[in-house]
C-alpha cells in the first residue's frame, strides 16, 4: 500500500496543519524517531542548513550546541525552517521517471526561541538525554554552572509544518507493467551496533541497560 | 583516534577549502557515501530545507525533482546550501556537556544552475540512476520526452563549503575520567535489507545483480 502525504507548499502546509490531530500524531511519531534533523536559517539573505540533534516536549521542537555557533546565534528569534528525513528504502520501477525513495519526513517552520532560564535549560537537557537513554541523566557528574552557560538552547512551536510519507511498491504506468523488468523495494535500516566502551572506563564499571537496549 | 575538521563558519569554511586537496577528497567520500542530502534556499527572506537525493559527477552535485515543485523553481538560479549528514554513532560522555554524536557531514554553499539541454538531463539522470545501481539505467524502459519535461535537474560547482567529521571515543575532562560512569560509543550504521520484488513482476524476471549487490 502506498500512502503519500505529500505536501511541499508552505501555504498547503499550513492548511493541511489545519486540517488537524492526525498530521500532528504523524509529524510527532517521525521527530521522535530520529533525532538527526537539518535546521535552516537565512543570514545576510543566503541560506544556511545545519545538521543537529533535535527532541520534543509537547508541542514543541528543541535542539542545542554551543553558545559560540554561528548558527544557533544566528537562529535566535529567527525564522528557521527544521526538518528530519528517514530513508526507509529504494523504490525500483520499470522506468527511471518513477524510481523513488520510501522515506518519512517532516518540515516544520516557525520563529526560534531561545531558552535562558537555567533551571529550565538544566531540565530540558536532561529531558533530551533521558528521552534516548532513560535514567542516564542522573548517573552523570553534575553538570557545572559553565557547560550551561557554554550551551545554548533553542526551541520552535510545533505549529506549521507538514510530514511526508512514502511507502509500499513502485507506482509504474500501466502499460510498464508488462515490461520483464524487475520491479520493487530495497529496504533500508537504521541499525545499532554493539556498543563500544570508552578503553579509560574504570574497572568493574558495568554496561547500563540504557545503553545495552538503546534502539532507535 | 577523534578526527574533528569542524568548521561551522562560512568564511573558515572558505578558507579551509583554499587549504586544499584534503577537504575536496573528504567532501566527496561523504557526498558519495549518502545520496540523501537537504538543500535550504530562501523564499521571500524565509529559510526552505527540502531533502532530496544528491549525486555527483566530479566537481559538480547534482539534484532533480519534479518541474512543478515549488522548491526547485525557486532554487533555480539562487544561492543554496546542500548539506550531506551521516550519523555513525552516539557518544555517551561522562558528563552531559560531553555527549556527541560521530558523524560526518558535508555543507555547500553556491548558486544552482538548471540543466536545460534534453540530451544533458538524460546522460545526468543516467548517471544518477547507474551511480547507485550500475548497469540499471539502461535496462529501463526509454524515457518518454514528457518525463525529462516533468523532470527539473539543478546543479551546483562543488567550489565553497567544509567537511565535519568526528570519530572515537568520547572527549572527557580529566577529572571526570576518575568517575565510575560508563562510557564509550553506540555506533549507528545504515543497513540495506533484502530487496522485495514487486507482486506485480512477471513471472521469470530476476533480480538482477545491481539490486542483489546494492550496498549504501
Amino acid at each position: 500500500m502506498t500512502q503519500t502525504l505529500d505536501i511541499t507548499d508552505r501555504t498547503r502546509l499550513r492548511r493541511s496543519h489545519e486540517r488537524g490531530h492526525f498530521d500532528r500524531e504523524t509529524i510527532n511519531a517521525i521527530l521522535d524517531a530520529q533525532p538527526m534533523c537539518s535546521v535552516g536559517y537565512v543570514i545576510d539573505m543566503k541560506p544556511y542548513v545545519t545538521p543537529t540533534l533535535q527532541w520534543r516536549e509537547g508541542n514543541h521542537v528543541y535542539w542545542h550546541g554551543s553558545s559560540a555557533s554561528r548558527a544557533l546565534r544566528n537562529s535566535r528569534d529567527a525564522e528557521v525552517c527544521l526538518t528530519v528525513s528517514i530513508l526507509d528504502g529504494f523504490v525500483m520501477a520499470r522506468s527511471g521517471m518513477h524510481h523513488s525513495v520510501n522515506s518519512r519526513s517532516v518540515m516544520l517552520f516557525g520563529r526560534a526561541f531561545k531558552v535562558e532560564d537555567p533551571a529550565e535549560k538544566h531540565a530540558k537537557l536532561a529531558r533530551f538525554v533521558n528521552g534516548l537513554f532513560p535514567g542516564r541523566y542522573e548517573g552523570l557528574r553534575e553538570e557545572h554552572a559553565q557547560d550551561l552557560k557554554a550551551t545554548t538552547l533553542l526551541g520552535m512551536e510545533i505549529a506549521e509544518g507538514s510530514a511526508k510519507i512514502r511507502t509500499g511498491p513502485p507506482k509504474d504506468e500501466e502499460a510498464d507493467y508488462e515490461l520483464p523488468i524487475w520491479a520493487g523495494v530495497i529496504p533500508v535500516t537504521t541499525t545499532v551496533g554493539t556498543p563500544e566502551p570508552d578503553p579509560r572506563n574504570l574497572p568493574g564499571v558495568e554496561m547500563p541497560e540504557h545503553i545495552r537496549k538503546f534502539r532507535l
